[in-house]
């Protein structure tokens, strides 16, 4: 006899999986190839399943042709946004929010103001390019700056589920709720566990039935 | 016998009421005089309790010396801040925070590359002056941008209160909370209107227990 299943874990995905070079070469060269290798694992776990934000999944579409999108990745990786309406978040996470932003918004001038008293000295385009790069980076790194990111969280959240992603905001704020997470390099590790396991667990029982003799 | 006394409504106060010279001038000419004419009326009103969250009392003290507190303002005015963590909020309005931030955080950095344009044109000094003007504008107004602001519309959810602000960002994010709010220019009629409603009430009883015969 089989053991029971548990629940179905479940697994939020992030698009840098398939998109970021850095990440997706695990599961293929680009990102079409990336997605039929994650599907090509993916189909051999029934123990997991796997959601994306619907606006992530559009912003995957940035990257794929839609008519390259296998039918299968459709019914392997569901798409889903958060139900806005009826989850909350703690006040804290609030407070927090506000206390980070107001620090960067600070920094932000700072830079301004910087960039300002070189412009005089320095060519105009590189003190604006400069300006440019540090003001982002100062302003978005390592903080919730869109409503996909929103959305990456609170499913996550909603599901109970573990949040794979590169992004360091998305991550800081997730363990502030309490959400589980792996980064994106880990992944195919992880999933070839299962079918690791999956393999001992047919494994096991035919031993039961036929139990060999000492 | 006098009408049952409906639950005592509540009220949150932010400093303005007491601080901006635009809205303080109905209850007093400076900070101290505005608090004691504030006093004088509160104390005749049971039907009310007023509150104001402990951070925003500390703000307070900036304008009036502590030893000028009437005592009668502790009993009256009562400091609480909002348990943070039992409270939430909805999801929806970190979407709509997030997205507001994300629009400032994009109209700072195009005043700042304004600004270095203009570096070369004007005189530096105010250059940045102005930049900074036209920055905090951009990313502070409007907006919940303190944790002062966050403890003021929760206070004010926690308690079903009444709150009263001239901050436009604590108004309009108590709209999206459903939060009632009330400017202080219209507070010392709001305040009067009950004492007014107290003189009837108890002129009425006496009425019914006298009925005149026509």
């Amino acid at each position: 006899m089989k053991s029971a299943r548990h629940r179905k874990d479940r697994v939020v995905l992030d698009t840098s999986l398939f998109v970021n070079p850095e990440v997706r070469n695990d599961f293929g060269d680009n990102p079409t190839e990336a997605i039929k290798g994650f599907l090509l694992i993916a189909g051999q776990i029934p123990a997991l399943e796997f959601y994306m934000p619907s606006s992530i999944f559009q912003e995957l579409l940035n990257f794929v042709n839609e008519k390259d999108i296998p039918g299968a990745l459709l019914a392997i990786l569901h798409q889903k946004a958060p139900g806005k309406h009826e989850l909350t978040t703690p006040a804290f996470f609030l407070y927090e929010l506000i206390e980070d932003i107001r620090e960067r918004i600070n920094k932000g001038l700072r830079i301004a103001e910087r960039a300002v008293r070189n412009a005089s000295k320095s060519d105009e385009r590189e003190v604006i390019q400069s300006m440019r790069k540090n003001y982002r980076e100062a302003l978005r790194e390592g903080i919730i700056d869109s409503k996909e990111d929103v959305d990456l969280i609170l499913l996550a959240k909603e599901l109970d589920a573990l949040l794979v992603t590169v992004d360091h905001g998305a991550i800081k704020w997730a363990e502030k709720l309490g959400i589980r997470w792996l980064l994106p390099s880990k992944f195919k590790d992880y999933l070839l566990s299962f079918i690791e396991s999956e393999k001992q667990e047919s494994a096991a029982p035919s031993k039961t039935k036929n139990p060999s003799k000492a």
